[in-house]
């Protein structure tokens, strides 16, 4: 999916939703487990009640190689459900030396290797440039990278001083001369909202993909007026909030029922920008 | 596996070799491909062949994971398969916020999730101490942190200046805090070889997985005589110059002969050590 392909689906749904399909078997409705595959079930129903709201569908893929190898039949199948119009995220935090970082990208973008073709992947900066371009390499697929991440751990590293930046600035900086902002987004957490202002002036283009509302504890509000641009410019992530509103068989009711109150509340910060 | 057990099989192997398992269907020998389980085939006869010599192995997650759900069940068996004798390694370069490295820990340490029960694992540590407790959680399992790598891309953010310190040594005393030398180790590139006596200085008693020896170009007699501690201290990596020395029938033997040439010099730095 192109960035002017992005961006009209904004427009067009009036919503930057994305669905975390962060899905354990552990916390789904307990009458699913007796279905053939019940993490696929149960992402179906979420992606047919939500597909109204969501530009983007996000799986946590931690959560799919924890179930082994029938995991990774779950994620394909998903994969394979999630509608072409909306955008796809490997979110899987990858990178390493080029040649390890190649097979990570033929994993998720080529659907010959391991039956996947997601139009993006998360990646983890600390190994430098030669463990990104491999991700980049795939035409019109996009990187993700970590930026300022939602956790209290970001305050380790990320926040440390590199001179006058820190080095979540400086991996933004850096970044920028890999990619252009149509094959480059950054992780933003939705906790960190008093940097986003600073990071719209080095980042003014970018798509950022901001987890960490609702269950972590980020105002929507916060992040969707320092974070909007023209094009829209973000994907606001939300996982826990919608999937598991109900553990009963209304669980997709009730995740519909979520994810469109994220999308009334996005819609109004829309309007707001453009009455800027 | 506990320090003083790896520190023994150092000792009684007179070797500190990690054989890397990064095994690529696209340059096993030819005629293996016809076998059910090509992938395994070939690490099952490296590991016949090698086993004499190395005290550790590595799979390299990226390359089972591109095979999707029929990699995964190679690298079930093929850990199955390593003696419990020797440490084993997920390189996986794993790390993400707590309840999804929480998924990562149970997928490479509980036998119950993946079918996965490695020795250790390798982590990011971008993302700060909460994206790595997670995996400390399992009792006797290793984390082993990305430091300072052996790629061109490690001068980007792990050189850069905070302080009086480069990224890479604050990483190493961060993490110092978090668990001691008993569960921790830290990846240090074979082409850092010139960082090698200062890191010892902040790590004193750390094993140091070391890749980068072989066909990334590091020198195993630099990394040795800096990072040889009395417990051993390294883990020294080496898997395209072993599992690739021949593509024909004599692969095993060829692979056997390079990972014996290691292992005497090896031997070799280990007894200068002990004259020290």
């Amino acid at each position: 999916m192109t960035y002017s392909e992005l961006s009209e689906q904004i427009v067009q749904k009036q919503s930057y939703l994305c669905v975390g399909l962060d899905t354990d078997p552990r916390k789904i409705p307990k009458y699913l487990l007796t279905e053939p595959d019940p993490v696929f079930t149960f992402n179906k129903a979420i992606i047919d009640a939500t597909a109204e709201f969501a530009v983007a569908y996000k799986p946590n893929i931690a959560f799919y190689e924890a179930q082994g190898p029938r995991g990774w039949e779950s994620l394909q199948k998903t994969l394979d459900y999630i509608p072409d119009a909306c955008f796809s995220i490997a979110d899987a935090k990858r990178g390493d030396i080029g040649n390890t970082s190649d097979l990570y990208a033929r994993t998720f973008f080529d659907a010959e290797a391991a039956g996947l073709s997601f139009d993006s992947i998360t990646v983890a900066p600390y190994m430098g440039h030669d463990s990104v371009m491999p991700f980049l390499a795939y035409d019109g697929k996009w990187v993700i990278l970590l930026a300022l991440t939602s956790n209290v751990g970001s305050a380790d590293f990320q926040r440390q001083s590199i001179g006058e930046q820190e080095l979540f600035e400086k991996v933004i900086e850096t970044a920028q001369t890999w990619a252009g902002p149509d094959r480059l987004m950054f992780v933003v957490g939705a906790t960190q909202a008093d940097e986003l202002s600073r990071i719209r002036e080095i980042a003014p283009d970018n798509f950022l993909l901001v987890p960490g509302v609702g269950a972590q504890g980020g105002s929507l509000e916060d992040v969707s007026r320092r974070g909007l641009t023209a094009a829209g410019g973000l994907l606001v992530n939300a996982s826990r909030s919608i999937l598991y509103a109900s553990d009963g068989t209304d669980f997709a009711d009730k995740a519909r029922h979520e994810a469109k109150i994220l999308q009334r509340e996005m819609a109004q910060y829309l309007a707001d920008y453009q009455k800027k």
